[in-house]
C-alpha cells in the first residue's frame, strides 16, 4: 500500500536505509520445494555490488547476504523468505554537512516535502542502496523462472553519446560497463572517465531481452505484462524512460510496417518480425520480450550546482561523497532482478487462470 | 489481482466486453461529501466518444453513463460508486468470420493462449472499448484532484512524422486531433486521412501536463509517482513507450546539466529547470510533471496481412470492422484519465504519511 | 482497501444501496472455461429472497440478477463477471420519517459519524439488501468449489431459546426456518411469530458445514483459513460471534480430550474426534470443517424505543418499514456464500503454493 | 497475498520460524515524526516472554528486539520499520525424533499436506514464537493508537472452569495468569499446575477491553472493524473463537433487549447499555469494544497419544519439549497487538474518507 512491496503471490516487502543498520528484503508467496542456497542468491547481488572498477563508487561493501528464514535443508518451505544485508561501509560523516541542504537531482527535497523528517545519511532510503534487496530478491524469482526456460539478459546499449553496435553477450560480463560490444565498451568507459575528470557525470541506455517467455503470462487490464514491466522498471532510482519493442519507434511506421505478422515454421508459430517486442494486449506472445530504459545521468556530481536549504537560504553544493559517475551499469542486475520479479509472479497467477 | 484493479484508496474495478451488455466499473474509496453529478462525468467521457470526426471510427456508441449507487443528493456518501455504459452499437456480424483467425498487432492470440476460450466480438475484453470506464472513473478522480488546484492537459504532440511546434492549449479542442497547434493539426488530419486512404494506419505521440500537484505525492521504492503513472500509460491499450520530463532524452546530458538547480523566487522554491518532469526519487517535487507516451499504429487495417487461425492453418486476412486509422486523439482522455485516478489516490495516502 | 473487497484471486468488489437504483458485484479473477449461466446464479440468490414467508419481511423484490460481462457462450472467459440486481421494490416513504434519526442497533449514528451524510433510505449501504451480491459471487465460488467435491450446508440450530436436537439435511428446505429438525424448526417459526406479535424480534444460532476439503488449503499466518472465515462471516449484518469446531466448548476441554489423534482406516486417514473443526493451525486438515456464528435479534422493532437524532434531541421511535423479526433463516445462504468464496479463493491460492 | 501480511495502510509483514535465525517484521505505512524508542517495544515484548513463571514453558529466550531501519534521531521517518529478534536458545535435539510424526492438534500435518515439506524444528512457521513479531509491530501501532487516547487491556476470564468474578484492572500484572480477579489468578494457576502434574494442559477465555475509540473506524462491508477483529483473533495460535460484546449470548435476548438506547447526558451521547460491544454496522460508534476469544488447551502434552507419520505408520507420541501448559496468558498480549494493528489501521483508513 505504502510503496515498499510488489508483486501480488510472489511479493516481496524491502526495507533498509544506505547508513542503517541493514537492508533487506521479505519474499512472500515463494512455492516450496524449490532448491536454492545463498550462494545462488550470492551470485546475482556480486553482479550490482559498488567498488568493483576505477569508475565505479569507491564505498567498499561486502554486501554479504543472510538468509533468515524460508529455506530448510536447501529448499524453500513455502514460508516467508528473509534476507539481510548489513551495511558495513557506511560512512556518515560526510554527509553531516548537507544535513539541511537539498542536492540537486535527488530526492532529498521530496523526502522533506512528503514526510517532514529525513535520514540525511548517504540518502538515506532514496539510495541506490536499497537496490541490493530487489537483487537478492530477483535472485529467487530466477532460479524459479529459469525451471521455465526463461532466460534474462540486461546490457547497456549507450551511455552519453556512446552507442552499441553489436550484440555478443558473453562479451557483457567482460567490461565495467556490462555492454555485448567490446569495442563499444571500451568508448563508454572512457566517456565516463571523462565526465568524471570533469567533476560531471553521464546517463546511459539499457536493453533487456527476456527469452523463452510462454505466451499467456500479464493480466490485462491494469497489471498487462508490460504495464507491470513499465512500474517495476520505472521504480529503478535514476529511470526516466521505458519502452517495449519498437517502442517510441512504432510513431513512425503504418500499421502494416508494425504489426508483426504470423506464419508457422515447422509446426510451430512463427513472428515475422517483433516490434511488439513480445507483448500483445499486454498478455505475452512467446516472442522475446524487448524492454529499453533510459538511465539518467548520476545526480551527486562534485561541479558546483546552485540549490536551497531547509532554512529558506539559497546555497552553493559541491557534493563529496562516494558515487558512480555512471550509474547505468550497475543498473543492469537491478534491471533484470525486476523483470524476474514481474515474471515469477505472473507465471504463478497464470496457474490459477483455467479450471 | 487479476488485473481489473488499479489504485489502493481510491481504487477502481473496471468489467466488460466491447460487445458485451455493458463495461462499467466500481469506484471503491472515494471520500465522501464530493459534490459531483452525471453531468460531471458524461462531459469526460464524451471526450472519448467514438465517431466524432471524419478520422475516427464509424461506430455509433451513446455512450450514456448511468450512476448505480454511491452518489445520494448530489454528493459522493463514502460508499461505492458504480457506473455503467451500456453497449447498444456493437455489431458482432462482421466478427463472426474471425472467430477462429489471430489478427496481427491484437490480442486474440494471447488471450486465447492465456484462457483457452475469447469472446471474439469485437475484441471483447481487449478492445479499447473498456477504457470508457476509465474515463468515468477518471471523471471522479478528476473532481479530487482539481480541489487541490491541479490540472491536467494532454494533447497530442505528433502524429506519424508530423510534429506539434507550438502549444496553445485552447486549439485542443478544437481540431479533430486534440493537437495544441493548429497547424500541425491540419497536417496530421491530412496524415491520417492518407494512411485510411491506403487502409493502413497511423500512430502518435502524446504529452501530459500535470500542474500545480503539491510537493509530496507518491510511495517509494515501488509505488514511486512516476512508476504508477508508468503502469497506468502503458496499461492503456496501443501505448509502447512512457518517459517523465527530459526522458529519454537525458542520456544525452550530462549530470550538470541534467539536474535542475533550485533558488527561491519572491520567497517561493524555483527549480531552475524542469528536466525531472516534476518528479524526484518518486516523489512530486511541486514542478509540472510532464508525461510522454507513445501510441503505436492502429492494429486493424484493411489491408490484406499473413496470419494464422486457431486450428493451424496460414491466412490471409483484411480487417474489415469500424476502425480510428489513428488511436492517437482517443488515448488522450484516457491518458488523462489513468492520470487523475494516480493522482487522486496520491492524494488520499498522502494524508496518512505523518502524524 | 476501503472495505467493498474480499478475496485475493478469486475477489469480489460489490456495490449497492438498499433503495438505489442497484446492487451488483464483480467477480475478478475467476478462472475460464467454468460452465455457468444465469440460472446457477438465480437459483442461489432466490434462497435468499425477501418475502418467502410470513415471518419475513413482506418487501417484494423479484432479485433478477443480470450477467454484465465475463461470460461467453456458457463458460467463464477469465475477464470480469459483472452481476447486478435492480431494486424494483424499494419504499423509500418510511424513511422520511428517520433521515435525521439514529435507529438503535443499526449503522445510522455509525455512517453518519464515520461519513457526515448517509443514504437513510432503507439503510443504505448498511442493508442487508447488500447480501445478494454476495450469494450471487457465492454461486460461481460454489460453481468452482464443486468440481472438488466440496459441498456446503448450512443450517439454523437455535432461535431464541429453541435449540434444534436432530440434523436432517433434507428437512433444511423443507421449512421457514432453515432447520434440519421439523419438530424444532416448527416452534423456532412459533417463537418468531410471538416476538412479531409483540413488536420485537429475535436472534438465532447457525451451523454451517463444509465437506470434502481436501488437506492443506489456507495462509498462515495472517489469512488463515479460520481468519478468513471468521473476516467473512462476522462482515455479515448482525453476526455477532463465531467458533470453528468445538469452539469456545474448548476451553471446559483437557488437551488429551480435545486434541483429535490421528489413524488409519482402510488406508485412509482418519481423525479419532473433531474436535478442531477441521482446521489445525489455520490449514484444512481434511475433516469437515464447522463453523457456527450468532445472527442477534433484528434491530428494527416496532416497540418503542429510546434514541436521539443528529440535532441533538432525545427521540422515541417506532420502526414502520417491512422487516424480518428473525434474519437468522436469511443468513444461511449469505454464510455459505462467504464460505465459499474463502474456499475458491484458497484453492486458486494454494494452485501456487509448489513448485 | 500468501499470507504473511496484515493491515492496509499500517501493514506489517513478518517472518520467522520457531528455530530459525530470527524471526521479525517489516511495518510498512508508519506515519512520519512518530516518536519511538527500542524499549517502547522491547517493553511490549516482554510481556509476552516465555519462561516467566513456572507455569510457563522453560525456554529461555532473550527476545531482545533490534530496530534496523526507519527510525532516525528518535522519530519514524516513514519508511519501513523493520524489526528482528533472533533466536537464541532454540534447542532442536528434541524434535529430531518427531520428523516425521504429526503431532496431534498441531499444524504438522496440514504443513506437510499443505507444502510437502516442513521444517519441523520447534513446529517452524506454525510455533507461536511468531507472535513475538505480531507484538513488536503491535507496540508501534500502539504508539499511533495512544495519541488518540485509545487504550487497549486484556485479560484472562476463564481458565478450564474457573472464571474471574471482579475486574481489577490493576491486578493483571500482578499474577501469572493476567487475571483481574486475584482470588480467581490463584486457582487458575493452580488449575494449569493440576494439569501440568497429569501431563496434561487446559485452555482459556479472554477479554479485550478497548476504551476511548472514536466513533467511525471500520470499513464496511468487507472490512468491518468487527470483521477485521476477528481476523486477526483467529490467526492467533490456538484460537477457536470470537465475539464482540454480547456476541453468542444475544441469541438469548429480545431485539428490545438487545438494542443499546441512546440518549445525551451532559451534552455527551450515551448509550444506555453496550451489548453491542462498541461496534454497529462494523463502525464503532464510540462505545467501549468488547473483543472475548477461547484458547483451546495446548496441544503439546506429555501424555501418550495415537497419531501417524509421514510414512503410513500409526504411532504413540509423548511430546518432550519445553511447552505452556496453558497458552492463555500468554496469548493476552498477542491479542492485545492484533487490536492495536486493526485499530492504527483504521485510524489511518479514516483521515481519507471525507473530503
Amino acid at each position: 500500500m505504502t510503496g515498499n512491496s510488489f508483486g501480488k503471490l510472489f511479493k516481496i516487502t524491502t526495507f533498509g536505509e544506505s547508513h542503517g543498520k541493514a537492508v533487506g528484503v521479505i519474499i512472500d508467496g515463494c512455492p516450496s520445494g524449490l532448491e536454492i542456497n545463498e550462494s545462488d542468491i550470492q551470485r546475482e547481488v556480486d553482479k550490482r555490488k559498488p567498488g568493483q572498477s576505477i569508475i565505479a563508487t569507491e564505498r567498499r561493501e561486502e554486501d554479504k547476504i543472510e538468509i533468515m528464514s524460508g529455506i530448510f535443508e536447501g529448499r524453500t518451505t513455502g514460508t516467508p523468505i528473509a534476507i539481510i544485508v548489513k551495511n558495513t561501509d557506511a560512512d556518515s560523516s560526510k554527509y553531516e554537512n548537507i544535513k539541511e541542504i537539498f542536492r540537486p537531482g535527488h530526492a532529498d527535497f521530496t523526502f522533506f516535502k512528503k514526510f517532514g523528517i529525513r535520514d540525511f545519511r548517504g540518502g538515506g532510503r532514496a539510495s541506490a542502496r536499497e537496490t541490493v534487496a530487489r537483487v537478492a530478491a530477483g535472485a529467487v524469482a530466477k532460479k524459479i523462472i529459469s525451471k521455465e526456460g526463461i532466460k534474462i539478459t540486461g546490457h547497456v546499449i549507450q551511455i552519453h553519446n556512446i552507442k552499441a553496435k553489436k550484440f555478443e553477450p558473453e562479451e557483457i560480463e567482460k567490461n565495467n560497463v556490462k555492454c555485448a560490444d567490446s569495442n563499444a565498451a571500451k568508448q563508454m568507459e572512457q566517456a565516463i572517465l571523462n565526465a568524471k575528470a570533469k567533476a560531471d557525470s553521464v546517463g546511459g541506455l539499457i536493453e533487456i531481452k527476456i527469452e523463452n517467455v510462454p505466451a499467456g503470462l500479464g493480466e490485462p487490464i491494469f497489471d498487462k505484462l508490460d504495464a507491470l514491466i513499465a512500474q517495476s522498471i520505472m521504480s529503478i532510482p535514476a529511470v526516466k524512460g521505458i519502452e517495449i519493442g519498437r517502442g517510441f519507434d512504432t510513431i513512425n511506421l503504418f500499421g502494416s510496417e508494425n504489426n508483426d505478422g504470423m506464419s508457422f515454421e515447422k509446426n510451430k508459430i512463427k513472428f515475422k518480425s517483433n516490434n511488439a517486442g513480445g507483448i500483445l494486449g499486454g498478455i505475452s506472445n512467446g516472442n522475446t520480450i524487448i524492454v529499453r530504459f533510459a538511465v539518467k545521468p548520476t545526480s551527486s556530481i562534485k561541479k558546483p550546482q546552485n540549490t536551497i536549504d531547509s532554512k529558506g537560504n539559497e546555497k552553493t553544493i559541491k557534493i563529496e561523497g562516494r558515487h558512480d559517475p555512471c550509474i547505468a551499469p550497475r543498473a543492469v542486475p537491478v534491471g533484470e532482478a525486476m523483470i524476474a520479479l514481474v515474471l515469477a509472479d505472473a507465471l504463478l497467477i497464470q496457474k490459477t487462470r483455467s479450471v
